[in-house]
């Protein structure tokens, strides 16, 4: 029995079944410890990004961490970005980071960094195992913070504890209280109390697990009986939406229309949520996006227990998880699909219509299909997963490990092209584990957002030496035979019925598939 | 004038020509810049990795710094990896990233993090620009550092600098005496001097600048005339190669190897390189590779001027730079290259025989081919650079960065298919610049060097449930689809035959092209 081997165990007996991975030479023990466990699956990714996101993905289906498996400072490097947006959706990860044996890393060899201070900035948590008598506590405590923070905790392994002698242990099983613990605070609650009895116009602003659907139910039961209006973040890990959920909206992402939204509020309650701010600064725009005499009550914070924060809070009026008196999922009826053209506006719909029950839609679609948000509180009950942190190349990953969370659900991705880049070999771990994925390409063939952008901030759109800079139209990206050299199927769509017809005949598939919509 | 204009113009002022970007909405107003400046070259990549990797490429060709453009922190973590190879290989780059306006940090919006945690690792200069005022200062002290030491320079750029007004400025031009400089150390060189004038068995170990063709032949000289052995590392940034240069061993990657070849030398004389150490630890192995009683002069350390010590040193010997008696470059010669079954021998030896007078071959073969390097001492006279920091996913990158600074050349690229996927994006940039880089994929179809380094450490590789962490079977990456699907045209070989047809049709065409090349 090795140190990989306890390090193992302790990992399966604190909960976690997955590691997704992409090992190294530092790390090559601990896989030999994964050949001997068949309660830990490993999954590959080809690149880190897949890894971190993939992780990011079952982290937000499962409410539990999944592990990870980076090699040294480059490869943590390669996943940071992902890491970024998990931490930003509070979603719990067992970050697991190779280094080099401890006495090696004096001599400073080729691949020799300064892990810790790469980690820190994307992780809630941090902490290196100092020998083979500290895996144990140390693996424990990753796991446990991971689970009740929640959010990301990177556990650093040198190789000499990965190959160490270790006598057998009994881990300590996962303490039942564990993931998000906190009593209401009463003071807070009985100001959230008056203002909602109060005529003053406030919001209920719902974030993090405040958005499933049981919480959802509940908030939407309060709004009704105080008036109070419901609102979410513009970024959200996960949200129960569709039919028989409450329409909760968005704040909006560009900074003159939030402003112009959250005008109208003289209060805010937050739940699961921190107070919306501009998503950039734009010169001569505020940051913050509230009025400056909206009163603003931190009900519950993002990491503690939304769910008894907002029982509680109904207890005051009587509030309770009653089924919505909502209108029905619009489904399709080939009749009255929209056809012709594929506009943003007619994909979106064509999602809301053909979307399956239960599916798991996994948002990367930027400045494309932004109707879909807006129209699919009638489409059939679905999770939605946002790109949470702002740093573009989630999409794929996302769903990669949305799929492997939830084996039985289709999960379908909007995927800018531009983005879609950065991590499209989260593909080939789709065609290999013959996910339930289907890709969405959005396929504008420009970096569109940045345009839109520069608009908003009143800069001219270059169109000589920089416009090379926006335009992914030399040569144009085919991204179905990306897909197919990564061994998923594609086909490519120009009109809304060519759509329909791929889109059903992916949904009937087993395994993954990938559609090119080139937008008009 | 604003901010943007004024550091585009500091920028060229100090020599930088060329901005490989990947730019993101709080870098607009720099982009907005660079499209007033027709001698700011813009290239773009689809990937962060791609960006800085080809800065890398780019550097280590022209001795002079290419400016990156990254987006915020996540921007930055996804090119860390070759930014790490970058420092390793000591490159030049000034390395751009934006970070959001000062005022609007405080707010914590989704895409703050702590920039400056995460580019302190992988960068030998920091700094961020404070004000419009500090602009001229702060770039030009970013360009002198990156010349200077040399290595990469990263310079934060916060939003309000960029859009801010300014006042047009001279810059300051770059100065002649930049570049590495400082005085040969007396003392060391006579204690080289004596070692070499003794009959202890002595190596000049070369690194870096030492490595370049002038510098050769003259260490070549001093070797002939002391009968010192010359040795290099075994990952180099640019190394001159080739019929006429001389036949300079590396060290072996293998740590029981290289400590076989380097316990013959009783001393050795360090020019431009660091003493030699493990790239990994393994279980009972030593990191220190020289011999406990080898004598070690660091003659001239890495980002010193270390022509001007071997220059000094070889005054000693009355050494010149001598053309070499070197045998005549072998070239094919149709009638007596080898045939059949394409192994790595096989390969290597094709390349070596094929390979165009001043190409540049950029090596990230890892474990295939590796008789390249000990056989093309006699191939056409040729730049050799490899991965340096062991950070893989550099070879396309490097390729596409190499190519911009030397378009009269052919590029030619040696890259393992496993490391390939990491920064694939960079075939989209070969095509959209029309670069001459033929990218040789190797395919293995496995984690080949993981499994290698299993066996190594004495652990079985796995055979079961660990196994797929190795295996790129299933399924298996198609390179000419994805190579097409990003506009480079391409072709797969599965025999010797096949390989000189392609080769021969990939060095005539004037553009990028790939040859999956199939391994027996």
């Amino acid at each position: 029995m090795n140190g990989s081997d306890v390090i193992c165990d302790t990992l399966i007996a604190q909960g976690v079944k997955v590691c997704f991975a992409n090992p190294g030479t530092s790390e090559l023990h601990l896989v030999a410890g994964m050949e001997r466990r068949a309660d830990l699956r490993c999954v590959l990714g080809l690149f880190e990004g897949v890894v971190t996101g993939a992780a990011d993905g079952y982290g937000r289906m499962t409410d539990t961490p999944a592990a990870t498996l980076l090699h040294l400072g480059p490869g943590l490097g390669n996943g940071l970005a992902n890491l970024h947006n998990a931490r930003r959706a509070s979603t719990p990860i067992v970050n697991i980071v190779g280094d080099h044996a401890t006495h090696h890393l004096p001599f400073n060899a080729p691949l020799t960094s300064d892990i810790e201070s790469l980690a820190r900035p994307m992780s809630d948590w941090y902490g290196r195992i100092d020998s083979v008598h500290g895996i144990v506590s140390t693996v424990a405590d990753a796991c446990r913070a991971a689970t009740s923070l929640p959010g990301v905790a990177t556990l650093v392994v040198p190789a000499e504890v990965t190959w160490g002698d270790a006598d057998p242990v009994q881990p300590p099983s996962l303490a039942r209280a564990a993931g998000p613990s906190s009593v209401p605070d009463r003071e807070k609650e009985q100001r959230a109390v008056a203002l909602l009895r109060s005529d003053r116009k406030t919001a209920l602003f719902l974030g993090g697990r405040a958005l499933r659907a049981e919480t959802l139910a509940l908030a939407s039961d309060i709004a009704r009986k105080t008036g109070a209006s419901l609102l979410s973040p513009f970024a959200n890990a996960r949200m129960a939406r569709g039919a028989g959920r409450p329409a909760v909206p968005r704040v909006a992402y560009a900074t003159d229309l939030a402003l112009a939204q959250l005008g109208q509020f003289d209060a805010i309650v937050m739940i699961g949520a921190e107070p919306p701010v501009a998503f950039f600064a734009h010169p001569g725009m505020p940051s913050r996006l509230l009025r400056d005499d909206c009163e603003v009550v931190e009900l519950a914070a993002p990491g503690s227990n939304v769910a008894l924060a907002l029982e509680s809070l109904a207890e005051h009026f009587a509030a309770s998880r009653l089924v919505l008196d909502a209108p029905p999922a619009r489904r399709g009826g080939d009749d009255d699909l929209p056809l012709g053209a594929l506009t943003n506006d007619t994909l979106a719909e064509l999602i809301v219509r053909l979307l399956p029950e239960d599916a798991i839609v996994c948002d990367e679609a930027l400045s494309s299909v932004t109707r879909l948000f807006p129209t699919s509180y009638d489409a059939a009950p679905h999770d939605y997963l946002q790109i949470t942190g702002g740093a573009i190349g989630i999409g794929i990953p996302l769903a990669t490990g949305a799929a492997i969370a939830c084996p039985g659900r289709k999960v379908v991705t909007l995927q800018a092209d531009g983005s879609g880049m950065y991590t499209l070999q989260g593909l080939w771990t789709q065609a290999h584990e013959n996910l339930n994925a289907i890709t969405i390409i959005l396929a504008n063939r420009k970096y569109a957002l940045l345009l839109d952008e520069m608009r908003r901030m009143g800069v001219k759109p270059p169109e000589h030496l920089a416009r090379p800079m926006f335009d992914l139209t030399d040569p144009v990206l085919d991204w179905v035979l990306l897909a197919k050299g990564m061994g998923v199927e594609g086909a490519r769509v120009g009109t809304a019925e060519e759509f329909i017809r791929m889109f059903k005949v992916a949904l009937k598939r087993d395994g993954p598939f990938l559609i090119e919509a080139v937008l008009a």
